[in-house]
């Protein structure tokens, strides 16, 4: 790729700090800002700064929020004794977007894995237990990802919470709304068979 | 989809200004430069600051520069007696990125579209004619899209040029490399056989 100019070279290597961006496309994006959008340019290159400065975590369920205590946390129409457990914000997101569920959240910002050196302190565990044991949760729903390392997450927060009197559990793991049987994978179906329900 | 604090749902509408970027996207941009790269994201802001001030169009090609003549305009290396005349930086990045060519550009930012109000004056017409005419130019090679729109602006340019006693060219259109007749449209096939050239 040819370049042209100093500055335009530095904001499209500055532009593939964004996931998923390479180099034409942030060539594309580059060329669309400068020629197109100057003025929608601005505005993000002060809100990036204004995030960068203002969006830290929430002192009570560390997901990503510009109050010390986010949104979430602080609705009093939310249920308080429910809580689910997730990797990370985007999953909040994700289960907001889906509606039914109105307890409140746990952002563990990774999962276990030893081998990259993330351990129990680093997922904010002990902040976890205690949160727990404070608020009588009623309920910890350990909505971690269906992968080994997920699944081991949620193994070791389950034993971490026993004794603190908390029913604790694990989302249903089976076919996807709208997946046909034979494109899913064996395990998943292992997975839907042992978790079957009786129809009423 | 949920919403989770005005800051992050603020940064999130501003990405969207990217094209090519929904909110999905967005909101994955956003995660992931709050999460994980807020440095880059701070790098980012800066230089998009610093590229809506600073950069404008070459005096000479209208190419997108910083600096009042750009980095092909200003290389005495290149033959400045060939022009090639593309409808957008892109193009001009495409063309250096090919190798090959080794004149100068002049970038018109559109082509004529009388719908969107797009005239002459607005591609520089006159500025090119009297580019060509004060530097003497040997040929001006028209490298707009092979469109209904672009081959009209090259057909304007050519009758606009008449007189100058340039040599005025249209880059060849014909079956892109690597390209498999049975998938080519016809209009391609057509302007690939009237363009025919002999083997030596």
């Amino acid at each position: 790729m040819s370049r042209i100019s100093p500055l335009i070279d530095r904001l499209i290597d500055a532009l593939q700090v964004l996931p998923g961006i390479g180099i034409k496309s942030a060539t594309r994006m580059a060329f669309h800002l400068l020629q197109r959008n100057r003025e929608g340019a601005g505005t993000l290159a002060g809100v990036i700064v204004d995030a960068v400065r203002n969006v830290g975590q929430c002192r009570v369920c560390r997901n990503l929020s510009e109050t010390e205590s986010c949104s979430i946390c602080s609705n009093v129409k939310r249920d308080a004794a429910l809580l689910c457990v997730v990797e990370s914000p985007s999953d909040v997101v994700a289960i907001e977007s889906a509606a039914g569920y109105d307890g409140k959240y746990f952002v563990l910002h990774g999962r276990l894995s030893p081998i990259d050196g993330v351990g129990p302190a680093d997922l904010g565990l002990d902040r976890l237990r205690e949160h727990v044991v404070q608020t009588e949760m009623r309920e910890v729903i350990l909505a971690t990802n269906p992968t080994v390392e997920g699944e081991a997450t949620a193994h070791y927060i389950s034993e971490a919470l026993a004794g603190t009197g908390v029913s604790v559990t694990r989302i249903a793991h089976g076919v996807p709304v709208g997946g046909e049987l034979e494109y899913i994978d064996g395990r998943t179906i292992t997975h839907a068979l042992r978790g079957r329900t009786s129809i009423e």
